[in-house]
Formats: structure tokens, sequence, C-alpha cells
């Protein structure tokens, strides 16, 4: 009979933006060309901090992806101009994510090949937060769709997310692992619930996604630098435990 | 043993937008207010025009939703305008389609008895295509959320986004009833698996989920002129047919 304390893992579900494909490097360039159309206006800190704040005033509207980044540099455009934008500078902001769309999917170094070994033995998941649209469109373009058994786009990844997903497919915390580059959405939300959470952080971190030193120390999570090193850690985990 | 032929109906999937709340009628007045915004450049039937060939331009990228639908609003004015609309008037644009996400969601009349009613005797699910967040605030504002066992919400509706939620939730098409008001995404790809389409019609139709007669003429379906009676419908069905 199975020991529910035992680390018996079922299920590896993976964060896809900044985890599998490159994603925040994309945000970060068409961010400095933004500051750099505004820069007759202001410096490009200021740029970027008021940016900031109108992505978050209106996470709860937009959510998160192409579309809503689009919309809150066009409010911040108006905003720090006072009005007094062109017509065609909002189109050059429109334009410069739709390229970022039509960007090709760039797997992060190690990923192919891991996802293609542990999909042998586990059940894989993609749980995946943003656009609708966008996260399609990079799945399908990542090469990588047919390893998951399961695809799963969420407007937010929170420990209520989470609980819904182990409801709807019967999964057991305990055999859950959740390999991500962001403590906040990927691992505190699953290793509350009792499953395994593995950090795997990514070279820039969007400032939404920080958590406070606090919030990090109080948990039990995986870190790892590559995820390249994720089968081994399994293996450990699936060993060593009592 | 059950026959595959025998009209036993196990899940009875709805549609969102104007098929359980008003949606498109909200479109048409923030619609109105954007060719009165452009009055002193073209006229509205011209306005309506460009901007529903950039909407569907922009499809692709953008999908279905309220973010895409101001994105292809403000592309449209600067197009319009020769980039002559100022940055306070875009501000007017991306303000009306705010106000529009906090609209109380109003259900269609008779929604809320039907719902209830039919949740006593059959799974439910909900089936809505459309923008992530604005899908599950309306399904949160509606009221129906408990009544629906399953909610999926889906970037298109085809054959193929059916069939993967058919073997998804492995339904079998014979015993899966749709009820919406979009012949192309409500109906017409369920009949073409077998299943059993419902057309319940808005007043309004969006231009794009209007289906030729041709497409209309092939396929057999039912259609109500309200959804309070597709619990006579399926009685209907359940008993009446070999």
């Amino acid at each position: 009979m199975q020991n529910c304390h035992m680390a018996t893992i079922h299920t590896i579900a993976f964060d896809g933006d900044d985890t599998l494909w490159h994603n925040e490097s994309l945000y970060a360039l068409t961010q400095e060309k933004f500051a750099q159309l505004l820069s007759p206006y202001h410096n490009a800190a200021w740029v970027d901090q008021k940016l900031y704040e109108t992505e978050v005033r209106n996470l709860r509207l937009y959510g998160y992806g192409l579309k809503a980044f689009t919309l809150s540099m066009i409010e911040t455009a108006i905003e720090l101009t006072e009005g007094r934008i062109q017509g065609h500078e909002i189109q050059q902001i429109i334009e410069a994510t739709k390229a970022m769309r039509r960007e090709k999917v760039a797997l992060l170094d190690g990923v192919a090949a891991t996802v293609a070994h542990l999909a042998e033995d586990y059940r894989l998941m993609l749980i995946t937060k943003g656009d609708l649209l966008d996260q399609e469109a990079k799945i399908a373009g990542s090469g990588l769709a047919d390893y998951f058994t399961d695809v799963e786009i969420v407007s937010e990844k929170t420990a209520v997310t989470y609980q819904s997903l182990f409801t709807k497919y019967q999964i057991h915390p305990a055999t859950f692992l959740m390999v991500g580059n962001s403590l906040k959405s990927d691992v505190l939300p699953v290793v509350e619930l009792g499953g395994i959470g593995v950090h795997v952080p990514y070279h820039i971190t969007w400032e939404h996604e920080a958590v406070s030193g606090e919030e990090e120390e109080t948990a039990v999570f995986h870190t790892l630098p590559h995820i390249s090193q994720l089968p081994n850690l399994i293996a450990r985990i699936t060993t060593s435990q009592p």
C-alpha cells in the first residue's frame, strides 16, 4: 500500500514563460524601445517605474500577457506626455508588441532534452499563466506540446488555482512536483498545499513576481541553477526519503 | 446496454456570451461611442466597417475579448485619422472598454431558472470563447458558476476544440448537447461531430459569427426562440427518438 509520506511522484508540472522558453527578456527589450520613444519627455528609469505602476493597477482588469502589456504602455505614454503623444507613436507601441508575438519561441538551454527524458517515466503537465492566445501560440511553437498530457492556461497561479487543478485531475499533492522560475506563482503555493516545489530562477524576474525574503525563508523547496539537473533531483527525492 | 443511437443526454453545455448573459449589446453601445468620437473625420458606417476589418485582421494575433476590441479600436482610430488622433481621445477609448468590464453581468431572461432546473438532472458545462480574465469575471458575476461541473474557456470553438474536450472529459458526442447563440461556434461544429446542437439566437450577431445559408442548410440542429424552452426540447429528444 502506498504511503502518502513517501515521495512517489506521479505528475511533473512545468511553468512555461521563463521556465521552458524565454519571455521576460523579450519584454525587457520592448520596454527599452518604449523608454526610447518617451525619452524626449522623461528619463528611462521614470518611464519604467510609471509603466510598472500602470501594469499593476491594470492587473485585475487586464491580467497578464502581451495585450495587457500593450494597453499599459499606451496608457503610460498618454499619461507621461499629458496626452501629447502622437497617433503614429502609439502605432509604434502596437507594432512592437505584435512583433513580439511573431518572434520564434526560444527554448531555454537543456529544456528539450529534460522534458523528453522525464516524459518517459512521468505524466507531464504544463501550467502556464497569461493570455490564452499568447500561451497557445507559444506551446504550439515550442515543439513540446506532445510531451504534455495536460495543458492548463490559467489567469493566476495561487493555492486556490492549484487546489482546483488537483481536484479536477484527482492529483494527490504529495505526488505532484511543480517546476518554475517564479517562487510566487510556481513554487510557494504548491509547497503550501503539500506538493513539491522546484525553483529554477531565470536571469530576470519581473518585479511583480518577486517575493519577500520572509516568505521565501519559511517554505521548504528545492532550487536548481539549471533545468537539466531536474532528473537527478527527482531521482534523489524519490529514493532517499523515507 | 446503452445504444449509441438512442438520445440519452449526459452533458449539456452552454455558451456564455449572448447565450447566458448579454454581451454583443454592450459592444454595440461602445462602438456607437467610438463612431461618435471619430465623427469629425468619417461617418459611422465607414468607421464600423474599418473597425470590423481591423478586428478580423487582428483575430489571429489578439483573439476575442475586450482587450482585443480595445486595441483594434485604437489601431482603427490611428489609421482613420492618419495619426492625428490625440492621446486624450485614445484614453477615452481605453476608459470606455474598462467601463464595459465593470458592468454588472446581465443574465438573459429565463437563464437562471433554466440552468438551475437542468442542473438537477444533467452534468452541465460552460464552454466559452474569449479572453480568460473577461470570461472568468463574467462567470463569477453571473451567479451561475456552481451549476457547472466544468468550465472551459477556449480561444476558438471549432470541431477540433470540441473533439479535444470530448477526449479530455471522455464524452460520447451523441450524449452531448450544446446550446448557444452562434451557429458557427456553438452549433455546427458540435453537429459535425455527432452531438446535438441547439441554436438560441441573440438579437444581434457579430458579423464574424455569421454563417452562409449553405452551411446552415446542410446541418441538422434545433432552433429555439427562447432558452426557457430548452427543458421541453430535451424531454422531447430523450423520449421520442428511437
